[in-house]
């Protein structure tokens, strides 16, 4: 029974202002949610608050000890993360109050240890280090959905090599062109995207400056341990991430929001001009593929709606939005500033899911895709030769001269259209064109004779795209085990 | 103690990727998150729902029973809110499985009454009333948080009608004004930005039209109820959700939502505005505001932080590009868009919490803002008199001539500067101004005396004030009132 | 001939950097482009200093014969357009020189008057000033496009009242509709549009405040004039612009330009509503709609491209970030920013003249659409009677009840589209609907009869129409006569 | 004399809507304004007319003496550029018209060749050919002016790795840093935004695909050539441009722009970052840098303003709104898209050529740069040691415990900051310090003693800085070298 009266989880239970999905179909329930809800934010910050004592601890700043209690108390569940959300107002970020909490968490575990809490950094290496974190785990749902579409899309274009459908240009039949084609172009912005994310994951880095960006409260912590300390910290706390380690801290140099902000955006349009084509393709006057589990609609029983790709290409509306936030933000004054780094939190959270939303949304898309041979084809004689026109102006051309050519095919497309006629037909009485051979301007007319390259550059894509899959398959060591490791 | 290790309401219960504000401060907490959080957008439907059933049942097309059915059914409360955003995906908005549920609640109470739910509807017609709903009801705690805005601001205009402080352009002291004229300039911004927000909030339609727009179903179910039955109809429904009646169902007529956007947008950037001003007024080298309860830094305890204004001009970056999103929306094709309307929910529930939690920002910041005349009038001086260049210049035109008096005046402008003494010293020994009676040079230097109609302007523009304020007390009815009788 | 290898203005005799809308064919050679071009500007520059004289002269401030001298100056003919650009860099703006150049020609009609020249002003009272003079020409000519579009759409509309076709929801098949429907819900957008436009058209302020706002140089000019004199030549000016006065100077409370800049957006979006659906029922599966003069392709001689939809369809895609751009402007620090109004110049011109090119557009394509009541109505047979599927399960429902109708219809959808028979063939033999009267399902199936309210909501929109067209003929003034009066 | 009565080139000469730069200071002037000009538009679409000529002509299809006749012609000062633009509204783009106009150029020339002109190319091949070629000159001017400004700012940290100036965060004094760590931070994000331009530029790819991408014309010309003429072409096509061949006719498969926009974007806030802080730094009350050759004013003789970060501050905030409607193309229909094309050709321009001033501006703002070493270090008293807590309370935590050393520490900066006294002095007098050696207190207190890794990250940092220049220098073949040769 879906109505929930007598169970536990309905809304009386949440704090009334929670979002838990309802407008966003895009994300609800994918795993890309998942890793960017308030819970993963909140246990990313934990992480990178024991990735500092850690680092400080092999480094001798901090005592072994305080490692084993900021472990055990850096563990999401046991805070109540609607308090700290309400109390991040104070400060105007929630680390301040989650690291009162987390030192009274290891004081209660170890009182000696809550001094080693947090020793020395600012909010904003926990929270930069914490949404690094974030993404790096949500960019390796999306990448792998992305080769899942990219996978499925080669399958997509080998089978349809041959499949001929109208070339379409400013919404007109244009000429022939084969569905191959159209998938291995959709493939090709996957891999693009898929590049531009993975680069952007693998170089994420920590972040760790301290109040000011120059790290000089770990040298009061360490002050017998000469110049470098600060920057051994800052290695030893990347490598206890997992991220990169920056060149200097990135407080207010802020490439990393920025390139994924691009990234994500890059992204979502890339699954969005698949979602475009595919709302194209399957109107019902089109019908030439349709989503394998279209949505229904509770008043039109008839209906089998291409949900997959409307709500991908709601999110193609909205992130480059986002990610002009993002790239605005980087004109930010000062060490910190007073508000662009503020607004890149939800943004680049919002901007993930639902970009990982879209590429989840595409892989099922692609993989329950139906291509419909057989109206493709049909369509191709809707203009009754005038699909190929340009073929038979430029055929005709070494035989009455490129203007003339122009002119016969012109006024026969014209004629061909207003009596219904074929433009065989229309050109059939040409005088000049009487030389041709019998059957020639049928010949010239099929528009399955006239792909051009298609076949070539489908053949030749999907080997690009061999390559680049053997070279996946063989990197030694994929970021996500090394964040294990 | 902070941590809740034993308590409920712990990440544990929460559904993976909900959101609990944790990376919105500027929300968290507020009235505005909770009339736009997932509860109130599902009540919100369901109010929807019953607000239909009511229509119908006053035009005879269900009976009685079934409204008390609905009504029954009709609570946010029994319905389990994290299944309906996941099973929402299927189709693609959270209403069709809202009605199967509500269909099922109401068959439970009463199954001759299951047949009446929905009936005649389509999901657009509920969730867009239920987002209008959400936001007659988000604008009216805005509303009333501008108005404390402006109340507060027309009393820092009054109360420094005369406090003097360095007019600033390009970052440099340009001419003295006041701050009584900085805060009559707020407040006009925070009244124009009032007045477009309750305009567009009392403009807010109900939506129905039925699964193309035409009405088409009800007819059917009244069928001997004359041709006028679906305007009747949807007349009954907006007089139902007390919303405005709309000329033409507005599936694909976005104005309502394009308004909302630019609505907000403008009351983003006109608390922007303030927020922009006290950043720099309240700098350390200026101190010329402060905010009453400045945020804290775990790290360094002597500092006190604009948070208020740092939240603030942080939602300024953000709500223009939803804005653009959901402007970019009006494009929409056919008599349901494939993702520009899906593309709208989320980006104007965000642009809605947004704002309200600058608006409440604002009135926290506004109401406890400090102002420290001493230091304005102080850093009047730190240019010696260069500030008032521009009047010696004016003054001495009629003496020495306009293109004279201009090099004179830079002349010493920058010997003032070289030298470390004032403007009037460096003129002192001009031969040409031997004439001036002893004080003039001083007198004309006196930055508290070049203030122009800056007075005036304050006077006048409080008075526009007192009017409208005099204006809105005289409402006879206001929306909230209507809307709960 | 078309190349012009012995002509005048070719590019040769242009600042290299020049654009002369070559890659925006949305507006190029439109009225709109005109009005905003650089040399309208500058135009519009040197009527806001004319002003600007003349408003002092009125008030005594300086002589009459200085009125005459800047007269015969301010015709933006006799500078140099580029120098006057390329020197705007020195000061980051383009009324520094243009001050110059003004004084020094001035200068050289009456030495006298030269003193007279900008006296008291700052750049930024003459650049706003420009642009809301420049801003009120161009949506005059935008708003005249409004009203020959919502005309032509009203004739469109009652030709096409009874004209039945597909509603589209998702792509597919909805339910029928009219082409009057659909052609009465472009025009109330057009219709909103045009009332946001005219509304902040007729609301365009006048800018004046002096170097900081507070007027006070024009206090030193006319030290004898009491304390009013601000506030006086504040009206007298805005009065010789034509400009409405301001309350304040709003030199960083930009309501004026945001305002501007959503209704842009809101505009170039209800355009781009009737593009998306322009370019769908044009397309040659569809050809329900089709460009009265498409354009053609150099390459495919048959094509005739929907290009004024295309045109629009790309403006609507620009504006709403040009919006956002002058939304954020809002959150302006100072008495003047350094960047934020730098930022909104080319912006807003941008804003201009693509709105105006698509309403251009828009009146030409609605003025030339071809409307094809066949293939609208043929279309409608594609489902073989599913588009009325949503009647048939509520037709049904008295008979069987509401659940076993829908379980009914939706086999029966099935059936006829898996079979390709119609909607009424599969449910012929269902026993239950055996007491149906003979030719009930046939009835119940034609599309023709399932339209709602389509036609009453056409007559009561056209209706609303009609009282604005006769409110606007009744306007006793027209904005463009008062501008010249 | 700056006005020109009696010269050419004054407005009557002009377009009414021609755009000389006079809204533009950030590009006036400029090489990049020259590199993106319609001229240099029209000059790029003639170049592509000219390598598909050739590239033809090297594999037979046409004549080499139409590779004469069309290099003849294929000048941009021979066409009529108005003409173009506005006759370029008919079929929605200006390669239409300079089809016809280039035809008939090379008529007249050689009568044979013209059959041979734009020859199975579509008119995206050369617009969008047209496009990438501007794009790479611009960069090449964009790119250098990013060297020069990070070789610059390498000078600014170098000579100021020891210059103390307070770190500010959310606007107030945290703790000291270095001049040397911000120019060093400046420049790393020059650097990532050289990087990025410099890919983006290498990778940009020629477009032939002919009316629907498969390039299906040419083996008409060529019928006895073989399967892979198509593809032959291509790759002679692009070696003829000097652009990259791309593997795919990238029509709707748009990565190469939005890489642009994405690009672009982060180089104008790299550089608005810079402009961010001189624009605080420089304020008057500050003062602790200023530009070389500030900009005046007309009414106010003492102001030297910042206009060049102005400048840059507000293409930094234009930017990314122009990279979102490049981002938001990708999501293109079809095999040519009606609209999302025609929305990137203006949009493109703008933000290359804002860029591109914004990199000139940055380039002269950082050559001219004045540090002020004096104030920096005099600010950093202004808080009488509080500036330093941090660190006080760290070194005070292994005398008193951490929460303890916390509390005094408190406590005292409340007492200093209330009775106008320093730190060290509030804190001489607790007893738990009694014990701390004479001296220490004034030693903790001294700001210029606590800068952590600040020098260690510049000279890191610069060592970076060091190995990319070494790697630049060593580049063996420029692409401007390679694009010319």
């Amino acid at each position: 029974m879906p109505s929930r009266e007598d169970a536990a989880g309905h809304p009386g239970d949440l704090p009334p202002g929670a979002d838990l999905g309802l407008l966003s179909p895009m994300r609800a329930g994918s795993a890309v949610e998942a890793e960017t809800g308030d819970v993963a934010f909140l246990q990313a910050m934990l992480d990178a608050e024991l990735a500092l004592t850690r680092a400080q601890a092999r480094l001798g700043l901090v005592p072994d000890s305080a490692v084993t209690a900021v472990q055990s108390a850096a563990r999401a569940e046991i805070y109540d993360l609607r308090a700290l959300a309400v109390r991040a107002r104070a400060g105007g970020n929630p680390v301040i109050p989650l690291v009162a909490d987390l030192t009274a968490a290891v004081k209660w575990r170890d009182p000696d240890a809550a001094g080693s809490v947090h020793l020395g950094a600012t909010s904003q290496d926990i929270l930069d280090t914490a949404a690094m974190l974030v993404a790096r785990r949500a960019l390796g749902v999306v990448v792998a959905d992305l080769d899942r579409v990219a996978a499925d899309l080669a399958g997509l274009a080998a089978a349809h090599r041959d499949t001929v459908l109208p070339g379409r240009t400013l919404t007109q039949h244009a000429v022939p062109t084969t569905f191959g084609l159209k998938a291995v172009g959709w493939r090709s912005l996957v891999l693009d995207a898929r590049r531009r994310l993975a680069a952007t994951r693998d170089a994420l880095p920590a972040q760790l400056g301290g109040a000011g960006g120059t790290l000089a409260a770990f040298h009061v912590l360490g002050e017998g341990h000469g110049d470098d300390l600060g920057l051994r910290l800052l290695a030893a706390y990347a490598e206890e991430t997992g991220l990169a380690e920056p060149a200097l801290p990135w407080h207010t140099l802020r490439t990393p929001v920025a390139d994924l902000g691009a990234a994500l955006a890059l992204t979502a349009g890339a699954l969005g001009k698949i979602a475009a084509d595919v709302l194209v393709l399957s109107r019902t006057e089109l019908g030439e593929v349709a989503e394998g589990g279209g949505g229904g609609s509770s008043a039109m029983p008839h209906k089998s709606n291409p949900v997959r790709a409307t709500l991908i290409a709601a999110t193609a509306r909205q992130v480059p939005a986002l990610a002009a936030v993002l790239l605005g933000a980087l004109a930010a004054e000062d060490e910190r500033p007073a508000g662009a780094w503020h607004a890149e939190w939800q943004t680049l959270r919002e901007a993930l899911r639902l970009t990982g939303g879209a590429a989840r949304d595409a892989a099922e898309l692609v993989a329950g895709l139906v291509v419909r041979a057989e109206p493709m084809r049909a369509h191709l004689d809707l203009t009754q030769g005038l699909i190929v026109s340009e073929r038979v102006r430029l055929a005709l051309a070494p035989l009455v001269g490129a203007a003339r050519a122009k002119k016969l095919v012109t006024d026969a497309s014209r004629r061909a259209a207003s009596e219904g006629i074929g433009l065989a037909e229309a050109l059939a009485d040409e005088p000049e064109l009487a030389a041709l051979p019998p059957g020639r301007l049928a010949d010239l007319t099929d528009p399955t004779a006239y792909l051009g390259s298609a076949r070539a550059l489908v053949d030749r894509a999907l080997l690009d795209g061999a390559l680049v899959d053997r070279a996946l398959a063989e990197e030694p060591q994929s970021t996500a085990r090394r964040e294990n490791s």
